[in-house]
């Protein structure tokens, strides 16, 4: 199984240092929340912010969004061959559901963002879990999927192409977790390259998350597609003729 | 020059018959606007909708946003070898300047689109004109910028990767149009099909616009760096050494 985990993402709630400034009691008073169920969130509590440590990585859930939309519209998750973790910057981790259709309302996904962080779950109307969230390093949860390899994607990394981090590490079966910063600037902390293997620029111009997202998952599968591997349950969709 | 037409897009101010819908009204009242200003948008105005003739591909100015978002983050578009238009849904032609940058935050991008259909045109603060709207049918974009050839991408079309749709029709030159729908659901109206020279159904399963967007311009761009063909611009980089 393919692995994306999408890592050091700035997805958080508001934190208490800054819950009573104006711009943050403002907005939760729009939403009908409490301000410390709201998701920190830089378009609304900008001025808020500067008072908040390392704020330059922080409050930008639309990232995070943008990042799940790409990777769970893939053919190579709707097709059950992907697992999709988030990593956020304040060691929380969050595992999605195969099969989940995140919504594509911004409005929306805030409103599922904001049910995850303080009910620690969403389940579906038939009681199946959609997504949970945890206390976890990054390291924890490499270590509890152990993946074959860890792959980054970071400007820092060893220039080369999609095509070449995908050909080069995953495995015939597609074991590999490739990690993709969600931050909107910077790069990956120690903490998180001690856990690569190896790091690869995918462009010498610098991408968004979400565009590396696509790159590395459609090199994915068209590696998997020559090697003529699928997913089981795509085998029985063709043996029944849907 | 590579161009892209989000066409048909479901992007549209609210229409005058359902301007005095609850729905329509409270929503425009949180952002104080005048209800005829608000973008129609599914996710505020379910219940006005219904009334609206064919509602199912309107009102989902989410689906812009994202495509916008995906064909403007991409090295192609970063280097000015893509043109990118919205064609919408009531015939209206929006032209984005190159380099644009769209706002990442939906919030922003409503707003920006809301000024858009105001005042027919947007401009930076040094008075470049960054966004512009008209009126015109996607015949009449295809007959003004005159591409080689114009492809659709649809479930309709032949059987394809991105990789055939891009080596089969992009010129040397990186002179082609290439067609995605900017609706949720349904193909490209007849008038829409009878503009393109060949379709391309990229994958057996549906994929979502952004998607399509992303493998498209991505396989343009290895065919173009195979090539060897950069713009300009970027030769001009990289001879200053930047």
């Amino acid at each position: 199984m393919t692995t994306l985990i999408i890592a050091e993402a700035a997805l958080e709630t508001v934190p208490c240092e800054i819950i009573n400034h104006p711009a943050v009691r403002n907005h939760a008073r729009r939403l009908g929340l409490k301000p410390s169920e709201t998701l920190l969130d830089r378009s609304y509590h900008h001025a808020a912010m500067s008072k908040l440590q390392d704020n330059g990585r922080r409050g930008r859930p639309d990232i995070v969004h943008f990042a799940l939309m790409e990777a769970l519209g893939t053919p190579l998750f709707l097709r059950g061959m992907l697992k999709v973790y988030v990593h956020t910057v304040n060691d929380r981790l969050i595992t999605i559901a195969d099969n989940l259709r995140i919504p594509k309302s911004y409005f929306r996904f805030e409103g599922l963002m904001v049910s995850l962080f303080r009910d620690k779950v969403i389940k579906s109307d038939e009681g199946r879990v959609l997504m949970e969230i945890s206390d976890g390093t990054l390291a924890d949860l490499v270590n509890a999927i152990r993946p074959s390899r860890v792959i980054g994607l970071s400007r820092t990394g060893i220039q080369g192409t999609a095509e070449k981090a995908v050909a080069e590490n995953l495995a015939d079966d597609g074991c590999c977790a490739f990690v993709v910063g969600g931050f909107p600037r910077g790069h990956f902390s120690e903490s998180t390259t001690r856990l690569l293997n190896l790091t690869y620029s995918i462009s010498d111009i610098g991408l968004e998350a979400h565009v590396v997202i696509a790159r590395v998952l459609y090199e994915c599968e068209k590696f998997l597609l020559e090697k003529g591997i699928h997913h089981e349950g795509d085998e029985k969709r063709r043996q029944v003729g849907t």
